[in-house]
């Protein structure tokens, strides 16, 4: 299957994401419904022309209608709505994702789907501060990465396609990782960086510092307003890869705790040149 | 004394800030001249015209000629400069400063200082990833914030005076604060933030993340790149405030991190709760 105008695709979920993925097809001529528990989101996408179609129910006309189903839900919602409602799936249809974390969901997804069926993941790295279907903005893609997250279970014809979601969405750069790979990656750049942002918040009382912020302080927290339910999940889904960096970056934070404690001066400038060095080349 | 257009101003040093103070001085009017030991930085400073007169020496008629004299030296140059050259200043001369911390030299300067002069410290709180006069912008001083760090010996005209200088280069915000709250709170919101986007670049081989990196990433570690020999002293200076601060983080961190492993989903959203909590403050 190729992604084209003729593809029908059916977003299941309609938050941020999916209300930013249902926006950016439909503005491009593409065909998009949409299911979601939320009888206000669907009406909203309705009204804004983002979807054709709608359902708070997962209707079975809806879903047997689609070439392509992309699930932009929590991801513990991911499974039993495959398993419950597959059973409506057309044959030969796609389905796709944007969880945040992958070996978690991909290969047990892969292992329960039917056989005329395939699941390929994907990632796009694209985010706000804020939440839900009212707040769609398919700009936030302009500037972010898609990763497409395939296992040896994918067709190349697939993986294609997929790839294809994030080139109609206009995606900054598109890019494919294996599961364990990608997980380790969000581990770092983006899990383990919500992390320092929260404790950054939590460790001082810093209501009385408002006035005193600068740039820096504004940059590093500004991640710290976080849905707390959702990254809870993704924290607890990849648990393990998180832990890891976690466990890396406070033994060299300790480190440089050390060096100053003891006032190691050429081993803290190292450290400082080495940082330098290497966040120079996320500015080329 | 008065901060007007008659009053001569004497930078000494001209990097980043001593240019951009000169800039921004001679851009409205003010009679600005300069000590810098980089004859280059003389040069460029009146070509471009931030100053009107220039010397690479400590020339004692620039230095007699001067009502209001700004140190924006390394700290470390900083008392050894007063004690050396203190002879040629201009009866009821005011001293002012742009260090980032402030308890390890006011109280000295003070000391030192003859009894017909008087030392006023302050610290604006703007920079760049650039360093030298040639990267001089007085455009950084606009959503900046301007501290008076004044000390028992200070006069309330003189504190004036020095506001005076923050709102002549039209800071965003100026406060007042005394030298030890002001250390802990540059320790926690500056020198904290610098230690942990040090150790986010160092703590990992980061230089094939390169294409997946999205804003979190980018925003934590934009001051990663590090003047090291003037960050390093600042940390030095300031190393009990920022050993406390850097030990607050560290077991709030932890803390997040065990919280993870025992999977604590509760008490893991409760601390994302009071963190977008108190960030949510910082928009208003």
């Amino acid at each position: 299957m190729k992604l084209d105008k003729n593809t029908r695709i059916l977003m299941v979920g309609l938050g941020l994401i999916g209300g930013s993925y249902a926006m950016g097809f439909s503005r491009r001529g593409y065909r998009v419904s949409a299911i979601d528990v939320d009888e206000g989101a669907i009406a909203f996408a309705l009204e804004n022309g983002y979807i054709e179609r709608g359902s708070a129910a997962a209707d079975p006309a809806l879903i047997s209608g689609a070439d392509l189903v992309i699930f932009a839900l929590y991801p513990h919602l991911l499974i039993p709505w495959i398993a419950e409602n597959q059973k409506y799936l057309k044959p030969g249809v796609v389905l796709s994702d944007v969880t945040g974390v992958k070996s978690c969901v991909v290969y047990e997804i892969q292992k329960i789907l039917r056989k005329d069926a395939e699941f390929i993941a994907a990632h796009p790295m694209a985010g706000k501060e804020v939440s839900g279907v009212r707040n769609s903005d398919d700009g936030i893609f302009k500037e972010a990465n898609y990763i497409v997250v395939p296992t040896d279970e994918n067709t190349f014809e697939t993986i294609e396609l997929c790839k294809g979601i994030g080139e109609t969405l206009e995606f900054a750069r598109i890019s494919a990782l294996p599961p364990k790979a990608h997980d380790e990656m969000i581990g770092f750049v983006s899990q383990l960086t919500h992390c320092i942002a929260v404790s950054l918040m939590t460790c001082s009382k810093s209501e009385h510092l408002v006035d005193y912020t600068g740039d820096s302080f504004r940059d590093l927290t500004r991640i710290a307003r976080i849905n707390e339910n959702m990254w809870c999940e993704l924290f607890l889904l990849n648990k393990e890869a998180l832990l890891a960096q976690m466990e890396k970056f406070m033994a060299e934070f300790k480190t440089l705790h050390d060096l100053l404690e003891a006032e190691d001066e050429e081993a803290l400038k190292e450290k400082m040149r080495l940082s330098t060095r290497r966040r120079a080349l996320f500015d080329k």
